[in-house]
């Protein structure tokens, strides 16, 4: 199992073993355990999409391994950058990213990107251009902070969580629940979460209404990984039957692949559909199940107030545990 | 007197004695001595409304704290948060104070934050429902970088400014004289102003235009603090009269409550007043006064040339003394 | 030679040996000898345009010695600064450059400053108002982040790159070559790159179309020191001739001054200027020459694929060459 210099793109390029190594990392210094070091390591950290979470918690992750973080806000008005090969770069594109990553690749020892669908074509936007162009690019390592196909950063978090809470983790009933939400959400945090049970080898239950389910390969990839690690995989498009007897109700919305970057066809699909929202009652058919959410979440409308604020409530674990898990992903890919 | 894990949100919450202990320990550390340490502390900034003097000075008095701060620039589009209980959060608003607050707590030592009023109406602006409600969510120290009511460690910073230069400052007479200006602006800056003069028990002179009197509660707290510490609070609505005498005159332009989000109301009702305006005539009929602004001034608009380039000048000991008061509160509030 | 607090502004304002010593501290520093530390220093570099190349370098320069840079970014909207004297200031502006640069005097050990050329008349920009104002006015160092005459940080680099790459430099054929490109670009790069070279005492090609001269001061004091330092100074409007035999290639697009402002005529005049490329073609006339730019550059517009593929391109040593020169320059003017 080595990690020295390799890309965190996704939970997907990771093997089960390595995953849970990771876990691990990721629990022992939140017990205090120093990890190896960063000194005088700088992360490059570049958003073309903005965040406040990820920022502050890739800032403070690098801080606590005492290394450096440098953000940059890389909006496409400030930096349009080509992708194709062979271009002739006589129009809106600036700059190749052969050029952007191989000078990145003089200035620090590590990229952080962030980069969301455009929302125009799911086909396109699952070859996830931007980071995949990096990766290929740069030789230093290359980790996700949110792309259109995978959050692994969240994924990861959300595996430290449930792995903290359960211990075993293996078989146990884990929930994912599409949500009404009246935006169009990327899929990147279900998937990832989705991909983080199926390592853990979770009975991974997907619930959502028809027509809302996530990527087919992504799937693919997690019902074999769940088998794999001794879970199991099941669909369900009723809520209530899903959540039933879950250890883990994991509440996101997202927007359906069908009408992908139409937003008014998406509005109309799930008009009817504002019953999909974790409540008091729905968690109190759980098997002392647990909440969690990404954040930010809406109140009332993905999750009721009394679950949020609650003791089932593992939401606040999980924003911490960012912080944790990037600091076993930092320290163990970007080396010397 | 114990400061650990307080909020600084403004001078009207902290004793004469305590606001004396800060001074003192600004002091203590522009005469070289070492404040007690903040090194592995981290402090989020977070500005719901731009600036450069107050990041540059939050970063700076960190640093020489030994800590971090983290800067968020949180502009409303961006971070739309929700502060009302229960609400059903379908709308606008994605996150809720209390997600976004608890999740802070976990991620660093301390938060300061910068919320400006709306400019609809004083009676809601005066209520800072953005600080006092992270104020409210958070557990850690929340320190006000200025909000719709007070700008505390502008204020603490004037109050460095006059006890270094007074040494003792019990009874000498303070001017806050309001001056015309192109724009309706906030009131925080002459309130902290005022009651960093009441706390040092000065003769608190207030010269304005008849309607321009800053908010009454403020007015009310200034006129206890300054009967409770030795001095006094007299209005002027003869600008003249006010300066005469005075060992500090602190220039400042600020909307009329009245006519609070009504610009063009309030430019009907200055547009006479161009003539309050702090000149090197009005200085010397000060007791040998000096100058004080919280910058950015408005040259020959606010003051004339002769005065902020003449040795009656404070206001870069003043801009200055932000670092040392916010060293002072910063070690005093973020404990362990 | 001393560097003690002097400004950064331009290398018209440095000796050819002072230039040379700072490029051998840079390559002193980048095989790893270390520069007088600048622990406790801090350096805000302001940007009133915006940067990533700058504001990483200058992070990682900073960091390197030890010190730390505090980034400011100054829009326009936001900080709309005064730079006449004794203004009225009723108007847009808010500030005035007296106050800036007295507050950041007391707040850092040095400034760092980005303007770009207004784009309205080459006659007011060539002044360099913002940065020499600061200059004027701070009596900490300011150095030169570009501005509309000079980018001296870049023709540092490009001078360690050429030193590095050849080793001796006097009378050694350099040629600047214009290139076409969609926008109309400001001069402080070439104008930097042709005073870089004639500082090493090169003999310095000017290849531009008939129009398209640069600056005639800076081209008067790019002949004095080339003959000063042993080189010669010529203009071709021959591409392929001015190639011919050199050792170095700089490719550069520039707006005429003839046409500064006139985004129009500017377009009208270069468009039959698409040959003004250079290619593999091209560089195979050089003597082993090698091919510099200072990023970003439009691939197959500017230069085609081949050469910055191919063996003979140095733009990412010249990329990587910045943070060197930039950590020369910061050690021999923050001092004590």
């Amino acid at each position: 199992m080595s990690f020295a210099n390799r890309d965190f793109l996704g939970l997907a390029d990771y093997a089960p073993d390595e995953v849970r190594f990771l876990i691990g990392r990721a629990l022992d210094a939140k017990r205090g355990k120093r990890l190896p070091s960063l000194a005088g390591k700088t992360l490059a950290a570049i958003f073309f999409n903005p965040s406040l979470r990820t920022r502050l918690s890739f800032q403070i992750a690098m801080d606590r391994l005492g290394g450096r973080a440098i953000l940059v806000n890389a909006g496409s008005e400030v930096w349009a950058i080509e992708y194709g090969d062979g271009a002739v770069m006589d129009g809106d594109t600036s700059e190749h990213v052969k050029e952007a990553a191989r000078v990145l690749d003089r200035y620090v020892d590590a990229l952080a990107i962030r980069a969301f669908p455009q929302f125009k074509s799911w086909d396109r936007d699952r070859e996830d251009v931007v980071i995949r162009s990096f990766a290929r690019e740069a030789k230093v390592p290359v980790i996700n902070m949110e792309s259109a196909i995978e959050h692994p950063c969240q994924g990861l978090a959300d595996a430290v969580t449930i792995a903290e809470r359960l211990g075993e983790t293996k078989g146990r009933p884990f929930c994912l629940t599409w949500a009404w939400h009246p935006k169009a959400l990327p899929l990147a945090v279900p998937h990832s979460a989705l991909l983080a049970a199926a390592h853990l080898g979770m009975e991974v239950r997907l619930a959502c209404p028809p027509g809302y389910e996530p990527d087919p390969d992504v799937l693919g990839k997690v019902k074999t990984l769940a088998a794999d690690s001794g879970g199991g995989f099941q669909t369900f498009h009723d809520q209530a039957k899903a959540i039933k007897g879950a250890r883990v109700v994991y509440a996101k919305s997202w927007a359906s692949i069908a009408r992908w970057g139409d937003a008014e066809a998406e509005k109309a699909a799930r008009k009817d559909l504002r019953a999909w929202q974790v409540t008091g009652k729905s968690m109190r058919t759980t098997a002392d199940g647990f909440f969690m959410h990404c954040l930010p979440v809406r109140r009332n409308v993905v999750v009721a107030d009394e679950v949020l604020d609650g003791p089932a409530c593992a939401v606040y674990d999980e924003a911490e545990n960012r912080i944790w898990a990037q600091m076993a992903v930092l320290s163990a890919v970007v080396g010397r």
